[in-house]
């Protein structure tokens, strides 16, 4: 069968359907775990009580091995009938916003605004509601269904949950495929995992009087020319790859010469082995400006140094064109009236892609916006919620080779 | 004569013995008046009350035309018998700790502690010491004495009360040179006037996030080159010609193009061709610079600007060799036993040095140290601080041309 068969056989399979009315019935249901969900803070590295309580609602469902792993992913398994290889559906914990941010859900209609509502916390409260339909269904799949709620997606999270999930999970070996259900819109798929490099750069120096001690190194200079030497570095635009310094700060008084200069920089690939390049080159240029300032001026009260942290490291990957996870997630997508496109972001689906494990980013249906600001809002209009919902159902279930189906 | 001589005619003179043993008989009441002062508070723009506290004490020294100008300096007269030239001997109000700062003296021996004792409170008590030994010893000077505290000598003040001193104030027209008594030591006299133009620049841009607007004009960039430019530009050595970005801050967050970064860049010469040289070019160098990103990267979301804030401008000068203000000065430090040496830095002094009219900074006598710190100390020991005031003393009867001497 072609994928857009696979997935029209699913979708006209009557306990499909009886998924779907659950799906629907249930949607005041979601809806209130949504809110129940959003309304505990969970700032990055600090999802403990959204985890415990995703833990139980987990256990609830009726998972297996329902547990809570070393780094803090929950997780469940919703067993198979074939050899026990695994197709991972997770959602992250995690939210960009920081302990103390008022996280109350304003509801306006069928909107919901609170922070982190739609990334990723639907994504969480959809989740159950897949499980609760196949039950209710009793819709049987080939493989294992992982659900996971990982932790550390956001920022200097770094991607640490499914990280560990890849590298330490009891799991690891038997994973055949991931999705991460990731913000409402389902026609975006991720297929592409932006790679990250971050480093934080501190340029130190003997300081100094402005005027007295003028012509000893500074390190304002080293900064300068690694800045500017790094915005020369040539990167191809496909496959995407930027860099960027984005923060600075140095000295202390106008009529000093600084001690420190720092910087923070974002080196970005949807290649790994361009962002391995990128990478290289950017520590030889903060090498070559240390060397070339410590030339330049002079070094009888010390010389300049460069301290080099890396804050933030995300592999990248890809997901190829031609791999069947693709194509049946377009075709799911496709077969409720939406226009499939693929495209690059950096997500938990990252980590997979980097190992060549088949994996995507898809949506949870509806519709949402403001990511990562204090706006960020929810639509939980049933119809357009419901069709993405069965959007992504049926792609979990292509992908999971329900029993009975092609 | 020769300055030797004539100093050492004014040594020689009874009334300069007299003036001598009246410093010495008031020593204590001089130590009282520096505590007093210290102990108001006189913050860079807030000098008002330790302004008014001095005018009354300017009062009460007898002399005429005791007044306030408009820009804060407190001033009074002593009155020569010559055609009203004017010799000033200044000493400035302000120092440079912010409002709240602790100003209580502290007392151990011969040493008090307090922020501002010695640059430049103990100026302002012992130019007090002056009119009283003068007085006393019954000393007429050929010039007009105008003692002045002035307001703004330290940091962003910018020199504006001498400044206001020679561009409006009313004895202006008369004044034929210029003695800032700045700080203890009385060999260390300043006959160059380092100026300085301080800048601080900000480069700002579209903004836009790290990776997804990549390709646009960045104002880090803007900001590397010309600090890079900058750090190239070829100075002097003599006479003494520097440059420094100081300080820089810019960017929000490491996944996000700066919308604007700054810099603050500190220029100085004592010379004031090349330091207008240097400031042309640095200018030169921010338009060249904010040119050149707006020319490598896009500006389809908006260019580069560069905001250019001159936050501080000291004029350069000197009181070059062979001007017998030097020679005078000289010969006082030289006949107490000291060691006279000249130096470049900037006082009150370049204001007339920048105008070609003959000025120095000479010392209050006594020791000090730490000053523009927390620990500033002054050490007021008898034998040692009478001996610098009469060094400066002597100093200002030379150039005052002191009655019946030469």
């Amino acid at each position: 069968m072609t994928p857009t068969e696979t997935i029209a056989a699913i979708r006209a399979d009557a306990r499909f359907q009886v998924a779907c009315d659950r799906l629907r019935a249930d949607h005041d249901r979601t809806v209130t775990d949504v809110v129940t969900l959003t309304e505990i803070p969970s700032p990055p590295f600090g999802e403990e009580k959204r985890a415990a309580a995703y833990l139980e609602m987990l256990r609830a469902h009726g998972l297996e091995q329902v547990e809570q792993d070393e780094i803090g992913n929950v997780m469940g398994l919703r067993r198979g009938f074939g050899n026990g290889d695994i197709l991972v559906v997770a959602a992250h914990l995690d939210t960009v916003f920081p302990a103390g941010t008022d996280v109350r859900v304003r509801r306006e209609g069928t909107k919901l605004f609170a922070p982190g509502v739609s990334d990723d916390t639907w994504s969480l409260a959809v989740n159950l509601a897949f499980i609760r339909a196949l039950d209710a269904a009793g819709i049987r799949t080939r493989h294992d269904l992982l659900f996971v709620g990982d932790v550390g997606e956001e920022g200097l999270g770094d991607l640490r949950g499914i990280r560990h999930l890849f590298a330490k999970g009891r799991h690891r070996e038997r994973i055949r495929a991931f999705l991460t259900v990731d913000s409402p819109e389902v026609e975006r798929i991720v297929s592409g995992g932006v790679g990250s490099r971050r480093y934080r750069v501190t340029f130190r120096g003997p300081g100094g009087h402005s005027y007295a001690a003028f012509g000893l190194v500074n390190p304002m200079y080293a900064m300068a020319e690694a800045t500017r030497a790094l915005a020369a570095v040539p990167v191809p635009q496909s496959p995407p790859t930027t860099h960027c310094v984005s923060v600075v700060s140095g000295g202390t008084s106008i009529n000093a010469i600084a001690n420190a200069v720092t910087i923070e920089v974002d080196l970005r690939s949807a290649s790994a082995a361009e962002l391995e390049r990128l990478d290289t080159r950017f520590l030889e240029i903060v090498n070559e400006a240390v060397a070339t300032e410590n030339a330049a001026r002079s070094t009888a009260s010390g010389a300049i140094t460069a301290e080099i942290a890396r804050v933030g490291d995300r592999p990248a990957g890809e997901t190829p064109e031609g791999m069947p996870i693709r194509s049946l997630a377009a075709a799911a997508v496709a077969a409720e009236g939406y226009a499939p496109h693929f495209e690059f972001s950096s997500t938990d689906a990252n980590v997979p892609m980097s190992l060549g494990i088949p994996a995507l980013k898809i949506g949870a249906g509806g519709r949402g916006g403001r990511a990562h600001s204090l706006e960020e809002w929810l639509d939980v209009e049933p119809e357009e919620s419901l069709r993405g919902m069965r959007t992504s159902l049926a792609a979990i279930l292509a992908l999971a080779e329900m029993e009975q189906v092609g």
